[in-house]
């Protein structure tokens, strides 16, 4: 059995913005050289997220938009008297901060049009993380 | 350390359309033989989703209606520029295309309510495949 | 390879809360003595669900109100003909009923601001379980 951990850091430049980190997340599943297993993505913020959909710029636009109409900024949240976030807060919460994929003959598993994401909710920020575990044989 | 892989595959009827697949992911957590792990549902598609909830005539059509209403079609979409589906891409995003469960003593773990549903948005499709994964020992 | 399983029993005293089980989960992934692998937090609860996120007084009370407003009690579901819970399984179905963690040097990995929530949507309940798988190695 074999546990290979990386964790990928980068910048984002918007409110709300999503990052695509496919090439990034593939490539530490080859690294890891397990050939069959699972590759959880994980964020370890509370104001951010991961899904799995189409690299399509409407689409990511359409994405965002969705996002800012679930989760509105300012709408009068409780936890905004300490912070001014509520609404990413909740918008974590709810997508949820990992996706989990199978790994299968040393490819990690996705539909033609799923690619990943990390979904920025409460930015800029200069610095976001996401956990690329790859457990398997 | 064991890892088993199915893929069912079905077709759709509807546009919107919940999939019962308990069955068949039960019978291929059986034949795994894990004892002792767990159980990834993925579907490897941009337009639909898995959940788990009961099994309850009124429910599912409940549930079919939520998705409806948190998803609507042709809402003036980006992505319906170039395709007329964005609001099956967002279900997909948001409610997740994966589903993982418990499996001890050689049965997936769930709750007496909770079957397990492939999400049809975008249908009727003459192929959608789920990928079962059974890790464990 | 580890398996290690441990079923959280507890009570919720409000028909829509957020039960705080971080350090009851934290605990049983240092019991489990694993060192590198993954901890599956699932509630076998079709009208219940799992999310991480932060613990501030204010910020339960905003996700309390926001489930409540996304998924309204008694708005005229069919499911209701039987029951009165349908809003509590539409929110179980779609928040989903588990989160999954990295475990990294024998510790859960998650953000500062990530505690792990019970998600109470048909209570109040005498008796909700939350099931807490750790494995690895």
């Amino acid at each position: 059995m074999k546990v290979y951990f990386r964790t990928l850091e980068f910048k984002t430049t918007k409110q709300v913005q999503l990052v695509d980190i496919t090439r990034e997340v593939e490539r530490i599943v080859r690294e890891s050289e397990v050939k069959n297993g699972i590759c959880l993505v994980y964020a370890p913020h509370a104001t951010g997220a991961i899904i799995a959909n189409e690299h399509e710029s409407g689409l990511i636009k359409d994405m965002e938009n969705k996002l800012k109409e679930l989760f509105p900024r300012g709408a009068g949240y409780l936890h905004d008297r300490i912070d001014d976030n509520a609404n990413a807060h909740l918008a974590s919460a709810f997508v949820s901060s990992s996706r989990i994929f199978p790994v299968k003959d040393g490819e990690l598993v996705r539909g033609t049009w799923q690619n990943i994401f990390f979904v920025e909710m409460d930015g800029p920020r200069y610095s976001r993380r996401v956990v690329v575990e790859v457990l398997g044989e």
